[in-house]
């Protein structure tokens, strides 16, 4: 009993990119259908091949994603990763992140909650902001490790209504030694409608300089 | 009692713009020094000159605010403004606004609570961001009314640790038409470093026009 409580309590912790019963036909459309397309294993314990992978995504920064740096120098231990510090499923953001490395393509789908909202009925440009963000500094992530954001440029072209689904695509442009430069793409699910197009720029850094000095 | 509690329970909403016990010493330091600045109604019930005014600040759209158009067409009645979506006091977005008429400058004063993290231990590109579109497109809509924004570029200079406090500063560039050009830095508390520099365009519109089609 002791055993199967020490392995709960220090099991892997939820993995935010997987459904849960917030999300919308459209959000569980998209998921189908990038996730269909990913090499990983099936249920029958086979390992099937796609070129896409699907992205985990965890609520704080773990051991095992920085070496342990974070955790022997942690500063705040409340802290939470500002996209999934809400415990309320639908609430805020719910996406998922999909990586293509043939095609160096990262793609997020994103339902928007009603906690979003800045226009009235609308998603906040900021929190738009912060869903590119999360996209092309994933993607920059993968292309040279970890980055901070230097530039984020963004046209808002449409607003989004909340409750919506939409649909990010990012793509690095080019890498300058430390610099890597990406757009980003956000439109409704059926990519029919662009809500915001963007540049960033993104600088690599060692994470331990990070918490030494800010 | 019947009659207190309907009172009560229609009474005017929390102003978020007023302190509370979360607020560390930097930002009580800085709420002080602008407020005790303001025109508004002293203690004694007298009015009390001064260049500044403290905005206020709620979790929703009022219909005074937006004329009755929201509250009659409203899409999600469970929405609330995304930098005050969270009840646990301190663990998200504190902030408060201050606008000066005669200099046209509209300043914020900015805690970042623990759940607002991006890099281990700062703040999100994204909820720095969020506050950057909220002083501007607040100091926006005092220049022109209600407006979306259109373009946001930010330079981020320096990372912002959780628990800081910033502080925000903008201007108006120009108008033209539809459109207001702003500019705005942001800075550790005592104006010493650089965490941000950022230009945006926001663009007038009617809030019944949004409503009505996305």
């Amino acid at each position: 009993m002791l055993k199967g409580l020490a392995s709960g309590f220090f099991s892997k912790p939820r993995d935010f990119s997987l459904p849960n019963s917030s999300w919308g036909p459209e959000m569980m459309r998209l998921y189908e259908q990038y996730n269909s397309q990913c090499g990983e294993e099936t249920e029958g314990g086979e390992n099937r091949e796609g070129p896409w992978k699907r992205l985990p995504s965890y609520n704080r920064f773990l051991k095992y994603a920085t070496g342990g740096v974070y955790l022997s120098r942690m500063i705040h231990k409340k802290a939470r990763l500002f996209t999934r510090n809400n415990r309320d499923q639908g609430a805020t953001f719910e996406y998922v992140l999909f990586f293509n490395s043939e095609e160096d393509k990262c793609v997020g789908v994103f339902q928007a909650g009603h906690l979003l909202e800045g226009p009235p009925g609308h998603v906040h440009g900021g929190a738009i902001a912060t869903m590119i963000d999360t996209v092309i500094g994933t993607h920059a992530t993968i292309a040279c490790g970890p980055v901070l954001t230097a530039n984020l440029n963004i046209n808002y072209r449409r607003p989004i209504p909340l409750g919506n689904t939409v649909l990010l695509e990012s793509s690095v442009d080019k890498k300058e030694g430390k610099k890597v430069f990406v757009t980003c793409k956000m439109t409704s699910s059926d990519g029919s409608k662009l809500h915001t197009d963007s540049t960033a720029l993104f600088v690599s850094i060692k994470v331990s300089q990070l918490l030494l000095g800010s």
